[in-house]
């Protein structure tokens, strides 16, 4: 939970209620597999391990709505918008330039959010 | 080129030269765009580049032998087996225990070859 | 075509129709092929073969609106609404969680769209 | 640039600059690669290097507006309507009824569209 | 583990050490989350749960040892080999006929290695 | 089956027999949808067919026996041994570079077989 906080903020806990109304279980999985055992590892830093997921999400597009989550929460553990871009352009070569305009634009949806909320990113 | 041999050692070459048989635009094309602008770019660090691209990869699982090849190239520049397997660990919450265990199966048949060739990583 | 309306309701016909509009000979090979022989055959119950539509929609992940579709077909022809959320679960595994939610909040839609119009799953 | 107009109009150059406030470099190298390079090339005339791509997104299944934006070029360099139908049916072949559905669909919103500017293809 | 022999029988064990070798915590959290969690859930039975993962396995055609090792366990929880090749047929509708023939090559192999053991499924 | 026969030659018979030992509605199916109805239609040529299906098969990158026996077919029918390559190059853009290698690595060994068997492709 207190991962959960860190990485994903207001936000995680928001989706996490809206899933747990629907299926209790699998929320309680989320809490124990991915945030419990997976993100709470060393042998990757939390920012690492968001390259990871940032790279998996805008290579398989097709889950638009958490490529946007985990571009947030990139760059709440410490990722630069530049470098956010950077995993796009990569993906240009290894999955296409459709993967990487589609990543670019969710980006850029999540930059502008974060203006207005006045955030400030590095 | 400097920059292929840099991140992949002579096995780099020993695929472009395979392509360049049949299709040397194509290999062309891999010096211009992935080595001569993608890997050239500051931005990440090129053991971030790597740990995107075995990232997607593995979550694609459509590749097999590029993946061992950048399992490889990603040790060369910096990562350590147990960052590869975290990376594998990382693939059962976004793309499935099957793409987790293809990528750690891998990842051991790469680590295997490596201690057979006396290579020393981290 | 009483396969269809057996297995989707009105809704199929609808969608057969839009199609029908455009491209009518697609609209007629779904008559004829997934309709009119995979469907009509033995071997597995209508509520299994569901089950497998179901399954194959939320692990490829690039079609909501039928992965909709067939979760109200599922419900149809004699899953429970808990069925379809343990599918979901099982997702987790094997396409990973990204899947997993997204088809968990499919199912909600669909479930909040059938107790709108009164209907009575199990 | 040049090529870029001669396959996708105007359209194309909303979406390279609609890119490039975000990410000039990728804006770039889409000219320099897929425009510069490929679409530049011999070997197959552009419509069918259009029915290779409009064959590749529908495929994919993820990225619909691409796949849009494909369709328009197909129809602006040669296909007829007919024939992207018939990629379309196509589709349900190798990569499934779905992906042949929601590639129908995009090419019949990308019609009533064409409709409505008073487009005249073939 | 119970539930690991349950379902795979000695060949499952045989893949989770083959995988504690290299990363033995990939292999705790098979213990735990899929085999632990998932498959000792009520709401599906063991046959339905086989029914979603080989659906999904020949969907995504990416991981053909792991569709094959879940041929043999839906065949160890009470399929029948009709009920395997009627889901192949299926996938013909849903992932393509590729996805179909594969997972029906699959089976085949399967069957005769079966045979050659004296397994006699239904 | 004419049709299979002009497509495919002696190698598209000897698959479906494989098929049709163990699964034959499935090798059925094949001939009354894909061959029966998909490739006898006329709106494109079979040149063009077999460009789409070549596309699909290299971008999906998870059926390559089946890519192979398409670009036999492809040569076949028309296609000269520099359009496959082309595609391959197109594959770049579009499914990203491991796709056009893997591709074009399967056209290599498919023009070294058809050496081999003294075959005058253009």
């Amino acid at each position: 939970m207190a991962k959960l906080r860190e990485i994903h903020g207001e936000a995680g806990e928001k989706i996490v209620d809206a899933l747990g109304d629907v299926s209790p279980d699998l929320a309680r999985y989320i809490f124990e597999f991915p945030f419990g055992d997976v993100y709470s590892r060393e042998g990757l830093s939390l920012k690492e391990r968001e390259i990871v997921t940032v790279s998996v999400l805008a290579a398989l597009g097709n889950a638009e709505s958490q490529l946007k989550t985990h571009i947030h929460a990139a760059l709440n553990v410490g990722c630069s918008r530049q470098e956010i871009l950077e995993i796009m352009i990569q993906m240009a070569v290894y999955a296409g330039f459709p993967a990487a305009l589609n990543g670019t634009f969710a980006a850029k949806s999540v930059f502008t959010e974060r203006d207005a909320s006045g955030n400030q990113d590095r």
